[in-house]
C-alpha cells in the first residue's frame, strides 16, 4: 500500500503546523501515512525549492500529498500555495475574521509562536525547568514553599514526566516526592511536605500497569511484584483520601492530560 | 485599559485550541488579553455552563471574547457555536476538505491529539524521557549508543532544557555531556564521546549572555566571569570546527528552534 505523504510546513519550528495537522490526521483511522516537517522556510527561494521536492513526490507516489502549513510570509505562502497537494493554512482561514474582530490589522512577523529566548515568557519556562529539576524525585527541600505544585505517589506512578511536562510547556514550578514505603504504611506524607498539604496532587496507577512498569526497571524484584504495587497503592489512595489531597488515575492518560487535570484541579494559571 | 478575555476551549486537553490560538495572536501587537483554558468540555452540559460563563464576562467587560475551539463532538460544537463572542473551531475549518481529500469521513473521536497512554508512540515519548533523564549532564555513559544525539557545550548553554525538550515532544533520546575545562583546553570531546562523535552536536552562546547566566547560579565567581566564558566559548567554538560537529548559537533561539535545528541538521525523525 502506497503511503500518502504529509508535510507540515513553517516559516518558524513547525511546531504549530505538526500540532494543527496531527490533530485533524487523528481523525482518520487507518491511513498510511509519510509525515515530513519542513521548518524555517522563511525565503521564497526555499518555498520554490521545496515545492519542486513536494511536487516529485505527488509524481513520485502518484498521490497528492497534505500539506499543513502556518507560514506568516505572504510571499512564500503564495508561492506554496501553488503546490501539487492540499494546502491547508492556518492564517489563511482564521487571520482574516481575527483582524476584523479585533480591528487591527496583524503584523505578518516570523516565528513568533515558538521563537526568541529572553522574553518574560520564556525565562518564566527555563526558571520553572530548572526548579522542576531540583526538584526531581525529593531531591532537595530548597525553597519548596516556590512550587505551584508537589507531585507525590509511589515510584513509578508518572510523577516526573507530568513535573517536567508541567514546567517546559506552562511554566509550572512543579515539584515532586515520592511516597516511601513509611509514608505509605502512616498515612503520611513525607515530612518536609507536612504543612504543605495543600500544595500537594496524588497519582495512582493501576496496579497491573505498576507492576510491569516496574519490572521493566527490577525484573521479578519485590519492588515490582503485584502484592507490593496493590499494597502502595491502596495505601497512597487512603493517604491521599485522609489529607483531602486530590488525585487522578494516570492508567489510560496521556503526561498532557495528567498535566491538564492537575492544573484544573490546582487553579493554576498557564503562562500567558 | 478592559482586556479582551480569550478562551481556548476542547474536549480533550486545550494543548491543540491553545496553540492554535496563541499562533493566531502573536500576530496582534499590543492587545491587552486576559486568557482562559477550558479543557474536557466533553458534554452538552459541560459546553452548556461554559456558554453561560464566556457569555456573563462577555457583558461584565463589554467586549466579545475570543473563543479558540478544537472539538470534535458535533453536539457540543453546535452548543460552543452560539456563544456571544468569536468562535473558531480548528475541525469547522479544515475537516470537510480533508475528508473530501482522502475520500474517508472523520471518526469524531474525542481527545485523540494529547490523549491516551500505552500507544507505541507514546511509550517511545516516556522512554526517550527517561533515557534523557538518565543522560543528562554527563550522568551516565549506560547504553551510549542508543542516543540519538548527544549535546555538548559549556556550561549553561542550554543542553539540557533542548535534551529534555527533544525527549518530551519528539521521543529522541537525547544524552548531554558537559564540555570540562580539560576537554576544552585539549580542544576533544569528553573521553566517553570519542569515536561518537558522530551523534555529537554542539552549542554555543553569547559570551555575555553566559556570564549573566552563571551569575544568577553562583555570583562574583570566576565561573561567571566573561572572561572565562569567552575562553570557554571559544574553546569550544574551535573544538566544534576542528571535530566537525554541527553547531548552533543558542543566545536568540527558544527550546524549540533550538530542538528543530538540531533535528534538522542531525535529520532526525519525529515519532509518527
Amino acid at each position: 500500500m502506497t503511503q500518502r505523504s504529509v508535510f507540515f510546513v513553517s516559516d518558524g519550528t513547525g511546531i504549530t503546523a505538526e500540532t494543527l495537522g496531527n490533530t485533524l490526521l487523528t481523525q482518520f483511522d487507518g491511513l498510511a501515512l509519510e509525515k515530513t516537517t519542513l521548518p524555517f522556510i522563511n525565503s521564497a527561494e526555499r518555498a520554490r525549492s521545496i515545492v519542486d521536492y513536494i511536487n516529485f513526490v505527488a509524481t513520485e507516489t502518484g498521490m497528492r500529498p497534505l500539506v499543513f502549513s502556518t507560514t506568516v510570509n505572504d510571499e512564500v505562502r503564495e508561492i506554496l500555495r501553488n503546490v501539487n497537494g492540499l494546502f491547508l493554512d492556518l492564517f489563511d482561514h482564521f487571520i482574516h475574521v481575527l483582524e476584523a474582530e479585533v480591528g487591527q490589522d496583524s503584523s505578518h512577523a516570523t516565528g513568533r509562536a515558538h521563537g526568541g529566548a529572553n522574553t518574560a515568557r520564556y525565562n518564566a519556562r527555563i526558571a520553572a525547568m530548572n526548579y522542576t529539576m531540583e526538584h526531581d524525585d525529593g531531591a532537595s527541600t530548597r525553597e519548596l514553599d516556590k512550587a505551584d505544585v508537589i507531585l507525590i505517589a509511589p515510584s513509578r506512578c508518572g510523577k516526573t514526566p507530568t513535573s517536567l511536562y508541567l514546567a517546559l510547556q506552562h511554566g509550572i514550578y512543579a515539584a515532586n516526592f515520592p511516597l516511601t514505603e513509611d509514608d505509605l504504611e502512616n498515612l503520611k506524607v513525607p515530612k518536609t511536605l507536612q504543612g504543605r498539604e495543600h500544595l500537594c496532587f496524588g497519582l495512582t496507577i493501576d496496579p497491573e500497569r505498576l507492576a510491569q512498569i516496574r519490572n521493566e526497571r527490577r525484573p521479578g524484584s519485590r519492588y515490582a511484584s503485584l502484592a507490593q504495587c496493590s499494597y502502595e497503592l491502596r495505601q497512597a489512595s487512603q493517604l491521599y483520601d485522609r489529607l483531602g489531597i486530590p488525585s487522578v488515575d494516570s492508567s489510560n492518560m496521556s503526561v498532557e492530560e495528567i498535566a491538564a487535570t492537575v492544573m484544573q484541579e490546582k487553579n493554576l494559571r498557564r503562562l500567558n
